[in-house]
């Protein structure tokens, strides 16, 4: 895959790059395309050649701009991306100009107390941060206006544009034989399903899933519970397209709750003699995650928690409810290390023990990224590929 | 031992027996001591004689009777005790005559699903239901009054009485040499706060705790937390008096939080470097769980809820706060499984490898009870041992 360097030339190395990004100016406005200006690497950063994007539903929820916190513009959104090393920032060593790289919005700087920690995969100065929108190293941002008005950052990666900058704690390097379009799943969506039921629900041959919300998460929770040998996979959408994707998947029953006349635990309850031992909340929604926690088996029921609640209410839970046995986790990136476990992850993968064509519904140029949010507005797709 | 045989006699076996019991009559009256029957064992229950019992904050939360299905009357309350086998009924192998035994709240049929998972201690058939005030077999009381009206049962024992009947699923069989008046205590207090330590945190050497309410409940945390080899313990009581206990069994710090002008939380924050690795809440107040698990560090703090709360409100926490990697989880009875795990401990405690004398601070006859009861609602005792 050598040839991929042609993407990239020697001739912008450390300088200031005009370059074309997506740029949110309002929240659900139409993302602008435009040229920008991309500064080159400070200490501890990279820049880099964004060669495929994706868009994740978090994308979407800062695109709609849900909280105030979400509300800086103008911004760079995307988070899902693959792409080549451009530049590299003073103190940088693990990577070099030309190397494929995964972006990653939970970094890992391998020293802090939490990154040495076998507990947490959040870093202490990398971890997600919605609310910020500047580099860690100054509080300033690597983006410009050609008119030289600053642009935010998002998630430690805003990959919805040619380059972008990231602190190198938050690149994975991927092998050069892996074929950058599906890794780009990788940066997000799959690897945070996935992480959920290896990782954090740790889901064991004949056990039992719910998985509620079939996006890309949603099957990505599936597809890791397939690969434990799940005895039953129960997916539950309000789409009933969900169905088909969902069985090509894994899932061994579908739930649509617009079709039942009993709540959706109480159906899953009498499905599974009690509940199943495990639920993925991956719908971002209150009644839905009070769902997942009614389903599953008392005694010894996880609840995992992917969904991202912008809601101002709290947990629809009370505390005696915990006496019964159920648990309730949030999880972040899977629980993946992301430096330390994708670059074994992405070997898994391209050795074909995980699906990830399924995951690729649709692509397209990157200057269609209305189009593709959209797609997922509607729920049309699943990932779709920007081609930069 | 032997000699407390003489408290049986062959001559009750298998009849109605006429004794003193402390019954319930309405909320927040004094308990009547007076004379009730009790009716001999039914198929796989057996009928005790009381030695000992001792008051739980949870008998006290019961005698307040602050929720709807709390007010049950006439009802027997007490839920740790010990004694010995008077009568069993049908089909019951593993107990006989003159055995010792402690009654235990949370019972273990040892045969139902969650009986034999390794993930809960929440019997099917026999786990506490603070609801039930009959016997499970056949739904009817073993108490009536002298004229005939039947007396409700209480957490599958209703210690406060002379002779009680309990299901054999719900009594733990003694080594006879164990003192049975400390033994008392591994009926519920003792047994859940260390259990909580050992099992649900499963607190390692090194790692630090913080305990919010210092009864006998929290003060067992801290012995678990000490045996364990906790590097600090920090004890928290609104009560100063609780500090010279907490002290003694071993608590490296106490914070009484009328005396700080910063919330508690972030009090332990400053003083731990972030948070302790485990807090434990045991005052049965959401006020308190909610400092309690902002105590916690993130990334990895677990906060174990151990108190009642008989409150409608919910959980104080917002489902993104679980994404900073804290977790909550409800402990009941420690996370032992009664049967099968309490004569190992009770072996631990006779070879003094857990303190269990600092936990009983008053002794008095049985007649006495509402003065033991006072006790507790003034923050005077930890636990006061009844003699009957
Ligand atoms: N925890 C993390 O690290 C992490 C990472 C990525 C995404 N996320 C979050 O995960 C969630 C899913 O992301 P995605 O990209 O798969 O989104 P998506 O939009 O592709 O999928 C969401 C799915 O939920 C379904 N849904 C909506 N309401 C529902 C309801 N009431 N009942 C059942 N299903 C319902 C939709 O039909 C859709 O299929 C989002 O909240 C996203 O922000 C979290
Ligand atoms: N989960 C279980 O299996 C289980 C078993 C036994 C008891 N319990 C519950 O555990 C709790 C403790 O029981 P106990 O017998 O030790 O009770 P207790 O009354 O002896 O102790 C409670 C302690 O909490 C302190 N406290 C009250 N309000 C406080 C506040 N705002 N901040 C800090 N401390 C405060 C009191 O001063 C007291 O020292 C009760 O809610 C009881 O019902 C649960
Ligand atoms: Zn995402
Ligand atoms: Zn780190
Ligand atoms: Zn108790
Ligand atoms: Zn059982």
């Amino acid at each position: 895959m050598g040839s991929l360097k042609s993407h990239i030339s020697a001739e912008t190395v450390g300088k200031v790059i005009t370059c074309k990004a997506a740029v949110a100016y309002a929240a659900e406005q139409p993302l602008v395309v435009e040229e920008i200006r991309v500064d080159p690497p400070q200490r501890m950063e990279v820049r880099i050649r964004v060669l495929f994007t994706s868009i994740c539903h978090t994308d979407l929820s800062a695109w709609q701009g849900q909280n105030e916190a979400q509300r800086m513009y103008p911004r760079i959104l995307g988070h899902e991306a693959s792409g080549l090393v451009e530049s590299v920032g003073e103190g940088v060593r693990e990577l070099e100009i030309g190397d494929h790289v995964v972006p990653i919005f939970n970094g890992e700087c391998g020293e802090c107390d939490y990154c040495r920690s076998e507990k947490t995969n959040l870093c202490e100065k990398y971890r997600v941060n919605p609310f910020r929108g500047t580099m860690v190293h100054d509080g300033k941002c690597r983006f410009s206006t050609k008119d030289g008005k600053p642009i935010y950052h998002f998630l430690n990666t805003s990959t919805f544009s040619e380059y972008t900058v990231l602190d190198s704690a938050c690149l994975v390097k991927i092998d050069q034989n892996a074929p950058l379009r599906t890794m780009t799943l990788l940066s997000c969506g799959v690897s945070t399903g996935l992480g959920a039921a290896w990782n954090t629900a740790d889901v064991q041959s004949g056990e039992s899933v719910a998985v509620f919300g079939l996006g890309a998460v949603g099957l990505a929770v599936v597809e890791g519970a397939r690969t434990r040998g799940a005895s039953r996979i129960i997916g539950v959408d309000i789409n009933p397209e969900k169905r088909i994707k969902g069985e090509a998947i894994g899932i061994t029953d579908f739930i649509n709750p617009k079709d039942l006349d009993v709540p959706v635990h109480q159906k899953i309850k009498d499905m599974t003699g009690g509940g199943v031992d495990y639920s993925f909340e991956c719908a971002g929604n209150l009644e839905v995650l009070r769902e997942a926690f009614s389903s599953t088996h008392d005694g010894w029921g996880l609840t995992v928690i992917l969904g991202i609640h912008p809601t101002p209410r709290l947990l629809p839970l009370h505390p005696m409810e915990l006496f019964d046995g159920r648990r309730i986790v949030g999880s972040v990136f899977g629980d993946f290390k992301g430096k330390s476990q994708l670059p074994q992850f992405a070997h898994q993968c391209v050795k074909g023990e995980v699906k990830l064509e399924e995951f690729i519904t649709h692509e397209m140029p990157f200057w269609k990224i209305n189009e593709a949010l959209q797609l997922l507005i509607d729920g049309k797709s699943l990932r779709c590929l920007l081609h930069l």
